[in-house]
């Protein structure tokens, strides 16, 4: 519960609140469970206060994950680090901590079929994904990636979002040992790449 | 068109026909514009005798995908091949048939927020991924596979999706190389996780 909130706010801090009302609601009990009620209740508002910011529960859904998606792409855009690999252990970090902060919304966010997901909620999640892919291609250095390449970091981006959610569910290794597996397994899979297309191997 | 159905059917028969019609419509104009109209259409039926076998298009739906799922498991279940790294390939080219044959509706089926996409279908899709991470942990021979043994392989599972669903919409490389491709990244993914665990790599 989002505590004591001032009884007067501007619309845009009002919105805001109502927005990071949810996000905990969907972080706890998970988005299927949270419906306006929910919210007004966490939020200490009235149903007619709420419906003067969203139209319904499914507007609200996809303000707050684009909130989530807005966080990841901001957290992993400017990973600290001396070295491409630094970087790359430092990003992989800060999409862990968004993960774990969002824990049940980011589960939900990504399984296909969920009360959660949407045209629109797919459109966010493609793009944080093409973020990570460009980031990845640039600190690798490669001018001109191919498609095979592309299609590394592609199913590596597929990998790292399918271990999270595994490992979110049943913590099986500590959380530096999956740091350093991910990025071990992406290494991995750009010199496999590399022996398949006869080029030498990047520099992570 | 399902060219010259007979006019009498037993009702199995007749349900099988109106599933075999969707997933035609479904390959070639994609699940998102199919409903019941396109259906009777195909299969030359009317509406009234849709109704009796069908709730509605969900229900079609479900029963469509279904039969592209039963058919994935049963081409995967049986790979021919002398050793385990033949029967993975067979595995790998078996399963790239049937995606290749329902192309659209194996795109739509995997994309989260797609109108195809419920919580039906999304179990579906979770039984055919842990169907073919049992397959593999059983040819790898390994006896009792770690959590991050598991994971290494859904991230493979993962990868392969990825993969499949952008090599269908570009072609950027021969078939023939996206196979040796996917069995590449799958034995370089075992052999980093192989060092991550300080175990003997597998013996694809």
């Amino acid at each position: 519960m989002v505590a004591h909130p001032p009884r007067r706010m501007s619309p845009q801090r009002r919105r805001e609140h109502l927005i990071e009302a949810t996000l905990e609601l969907f972080a706890t009990v998970g988005p299927e469970q949270v419906g306006v009620r929910e919210i007004t209740r966490a939020a200490d508002v009235s149903r007619a206060l709420f419906y003067r910011y969203f139209s319904g529960i499914e507007e609200l859904r996809v303000a707050a994950l684009s909130a989530i998606v807005r966080e990841l792409g901001a957290s992993i855009a400017d990973p600290v680090g001396a070295t491409p690999l630094d970087q790359l252990r430092s990003a992989v970090n800060a999409f862990l901590d968004v993960a774990e902060k969002h824990a049940k919304a980011y589960v939900a966010l990504l399984r296909s079929g969920s009360v959660v997901a949407s045209g629109d909620t797919a459109a966010l999640v493609d793009g944080v994904r093409e973020q990570i892919v460009r980031l990845v291609v640039e600190r690798s250095g490669v001018p001109a990636p191919s498609p095979l390449f592309l299609m590394t970091v592609r199913g590596w981006v597929a990998l790292a979002e399918s271990a999270t959610v595994s490992w979110q569910q049943d913590r099986s290794v500590p959380r530096d040992q999956l740091v350093e597996w991910l990025v071990g397994q992406l290494r991995a899979m750009l010199a496999e790449n590399a022996r398949h297309e006869q080029v030498p191997a990047v520099s992570f």
